[in-house]
């Protein structure tokens, strides 16, 4: 038996790196997607990698019944489709992949997603879909904010630190191009960005918030997290870079033994010692790979990701499989697409 | 009830892909890898995209009952460990993507493979393993000779001109770098290869004859083919551009028929139509996505694959599945990695 | 004494390149440069790189007086923009970089270019201006139309078979996303562009006919001229293939006389012999470096340019030079980028 | 009258970029080359995007009378090497690329340069050539230690909080595959790099003493330098990420004006204001284009160089410049390679 899936908004990155991993997976079926331009034409027309993987067409809404739906709307849009979603069909699962629902303060939310209605309610009622944390809330949620790109990075680097006293925290993105989206724009305009590299939204990323509302409920001991965003000249792929320094100076093995402690158990994660975290190893997959290094009161944290799979379809089908009872690598067990 | 699968010299890149590749199939289980050099690591120390995707480690030969060997040993040492495999384990099935055993010519083999031995007993009795050519005779085959990258793209693209008198084919291929194999060489210096293209073997790449030999086999009238080989600065995928020039002119709608009447029943090629096929929309998946134009009597068809996929682990595999009655597309069926 | 320079249209890749050659130049300023869009900007708003470098503002038209003009306009504006200069400054020099003024005949200009003015007075006055073909045209030339980037490659490839019964000819091009121009489009959306390569325009290039023009003009027996366009996922550099089917059987160093005979007094043309021609040592220069391997009847010719210098700006100066009397290579002879 | 040049080690990469930015300089001339493996080979036959730009031919020893030698032979050798040509020719001024002669404290050269011999009197005799800091007593010198390539940014960076009491530095540099030098190695293989980004030598890197040895004799106050370098999936090009956390907080335009206090009359110095540095913008120039972020105490310095130019052989020439009296930008005024 398989989970019937729709998918609100299927044109874009998102909607194809689910339509992508899903058909892979071993109980989901995708039976509906939706976009208001493309509706009408099957898949492959908009998603030529995908042709004869999936024969469905979009349509406006989705037309057939379903056990799941994802939303990869944009910002502003995805919250308020959601609200309809529920109305229409009360009992739906939900997983968002917009930043519409993540934040649970108020102000937070209007200052950093000023276009997204308030959606008060809502937004209160979603758990926060960061797998390796709050998988026991996601297993009994319907509804799943599922987290920001970067923030999945963040978080899953800082995680262990908590209840440390920390002196400071500062961190160090890099993304690939695929990140900004699927329209063409001045700052991934090939010609420009084939062999840059420069920061973006310095100390203002959007993703901040987020982390800190996570950390802070996980007893991680942070309270300013000066981040800086950077464009790599790569399609896929995150590398976070945290530079945190202790209150207490701690050697290599008492590092490691932190992180072993939170994620032995976490199948995505791959601890890799002191070894230096590759965004080639995990690119295509849902693996977050992390490397540490401390000398003294430092430590550098890095964390590798694919910005579509774990920080975003990805982590988004490991939440699915979560909510719906199925093994939480369903779909998702392979590595990542070395040499790429 | 699965196959038990052993893998020769399973450290390169076309290893690591058939272990990729074999995470996703439902059907085969990976028992044995073997390796001189790195002979009691686990998989995940040198390929680290799959660590914890596959924990077996690697031995000096192959210690466990396998169904079906896959040899993906260089040129001019595959061909001999296959010898041995089949006289130390009568009847199992081997698929060799070496170069070992793909000419049929005696005279050919040794100007090409001037390194392999003759082995002329094992070569005669090796199926050229193009899997949409050569299908039914690979279901019946114990021993496939997979073929070259850029032969897979080059046979793809002509053989729906069988029984056409044709005026000229030349042949323009691209490659990426991960065709060179595993081992850094001056090539593939990544400074000069970023943002380089260049030809390379003009006029005499190894390729050709065996896909004269194939073409000739298939009806295609074509006595000489220049062809010449060009290095892409990506890693994966293949984009060939043949240039064929008929007797008689054809309009593009007869040219289209042509290449549906050969591959319409063929799950893993894509036509299409006038729309120029792009290597972004394959790398990664077993597709063959092929285009084609004309104009009078000048034809000009591109194809485009991933040269580690359909050109070398997936067209394995693919032929695995023929061989063992599996359905053709297991493990297989999913789309490219676009946007790469 | 220095001459002064305009520019029209210096916004775009084109203008910005003119200006970074132009810098070091030693006997050239550019005084004035316009742009509708920036008119009031610094140079350095515009082309960041150029910051400090050139300290001009963009204006709407040219207000100090020049002894040439380059226009790097787009297609469709340039030509009667030029004839307005002239209109307003007899005598002053012109160089144009778009394809306006590049055809001789009326219905070919009119079907490649249909949105461009016919302004037959002034086509016919303008010299078509390849540097090694037509140098003594262009130093009595006060309007030159600066050849395609793909033409060049092209023509510079084909020139010594002047005079040499041919039995067919078929092209092969490949380009740098930076010859799209600067305005962001799906083409060179950079998580699409950065590991693709495929074809465009298929048998329907514009650059052929002037390519034909200019070629029969110099004796070239070539009346059809199969040419694909592809595109590379680097910014700059131009790779052309050319496939030469002789009538006659030529050994290798016949043919490389042949080059020889052309090119060995031209100071941009390096001739390498077998060696394939790579981008990565011209890319940033004025040098257009051309490899052939010869082999019966069939020559394959690679030459290799970038697209904006040689392509484009590069030549433009070259061409000034040699309208000035000054020293072709003045301000130009440096070489290739490599490592790039 | 020009200066008459010799290059050691003139091969790698280094002498390259030496040979192609001296190709551009009015008062130089490159009269010697030197290479053990080269010797009797032409500079185009190892460079080959300078073929015609230089006829020199590579010799053993410098054969010729210099004024002024360049040493980019590796670390280890060049230290000695520069000694003999020093007593073989007193009064030569020199010019060293490698890092034998930077350190001024013998027990740190000791442990990050352990295969360089002491050279005690070499060492201590040489300037330490930070263009921007060290100007005046480069003019004066006639042994210059041209300066580490991250090195060179990193210093860059935080020269203008020389006095200011800091809570923290945290640095991130990430620097092209070019910085690896021409011999083919396992990271910088282009399949496993061309879409990569790690981290290496993570709190361990070799530059770090020679910046704290200059940030503390120009009284930036920092002991310790937490410094980690990551691998970039381009050949050339540095982006230096510093995260300095002050005591008391400052406002944007205080931190401007700290910049601009040091920088305004430095030529080489672009500065951004709060708009990111890119590396697009300085690649194949001499420029250092920096940028600040201020919020409360946290502030984030961007700056970016091509590690061939402003990295190494830009500043050795800007050096040169310096040391013979010459216009400090002579040879090396022109912009960055957008787009590259």
């Amino acid at each position: 038996m398989s989970l019937r899936i729709g998918i609100l908004g299927a044109t874009g990155f998102g909607g194809g790196e689910l339509l992508r991993l899903l058909s892979m997976h071993p109980a989901a079926e995708v039976v509906s997607v939706t976009s208001r331009s493309a509706a009408g034409q099957p898949v492959g027309s908009v998603h030529p990698h995908l042709e004869k993987v999936w024969d469905v067409k979009f349509e406006e809404t989705i037309s057939k019944e379903v056990d799941l739906v994802f939303s990869s709307l944009p910002h502003g849009e995805s919250g308020a489709a959601i609200e309809s979603v529920l109305t229409a069909t009360p009992g739906v699962s939900v997983i968002d992949l917009s930043g519409d629902l993540r934040l649970k303060d108020l102000d937070s939310h209007r200052k950093h997603y000023s276009h997204s209605p308030d959606l008060a309610t809502l937004r209160s009622s979603a758990v926060y879909g960061l797998s390796e944390l709050n998988g026991e809330a996601i297993k009994d949620a319907s509804l799943v904010a599922n987290p920001g790109c970067l923030a999945t990075a963040m978080i899953l680097s800082l995680l262990p630190f908590a209840g440390l006293p920390l002196r400071s925290v500062h961190i160090h993105g890099a993304t690939g191009s695929s990140g900004s989206g699927k329209e063409p724009k001045a700052s991934t305009h090939h010609p420009v960005r084939h062999a840059n590299f420069l920061a973006y939204k310095v100390l203002e990323h959007q993703h901040v918030p987020e982390v800190l509302e996570c950390l802070q409920a996980a007893s991680v001991k942070v309270d300013d997290l000066p981040f800086v965003a950077h464009s790599l000249p790569v399609s896929r792929g995150i590398l976070n870079t945290a530079f945190v320094e202790l209150e207490r100076p701690m050697v290599q093995s008492e590092v490691e033994a932190l992180f072993a402690g939170v994620y032995q158990d976490k199948p995505f994660v791959r601890l890799k010692g002191s070894k230096p975290a590759e965004i080639e190893n995990v690119v295509g997959s849902n693996f977050c790979d992390i490397s540490v290094v401390a000398k003294g009161t430092q430590v550098v944290v890095h964390s590798a990701i694919d910005n579509l799979v774990k920080g975003m379809a990805g982590q988004a089908i490991q939440n699915m499989n979560l909510m719906f009872g199925l093994p939480e690598t369903a779909g998702l067990w392979t590595g990542g697409w070395r040499p790429v």
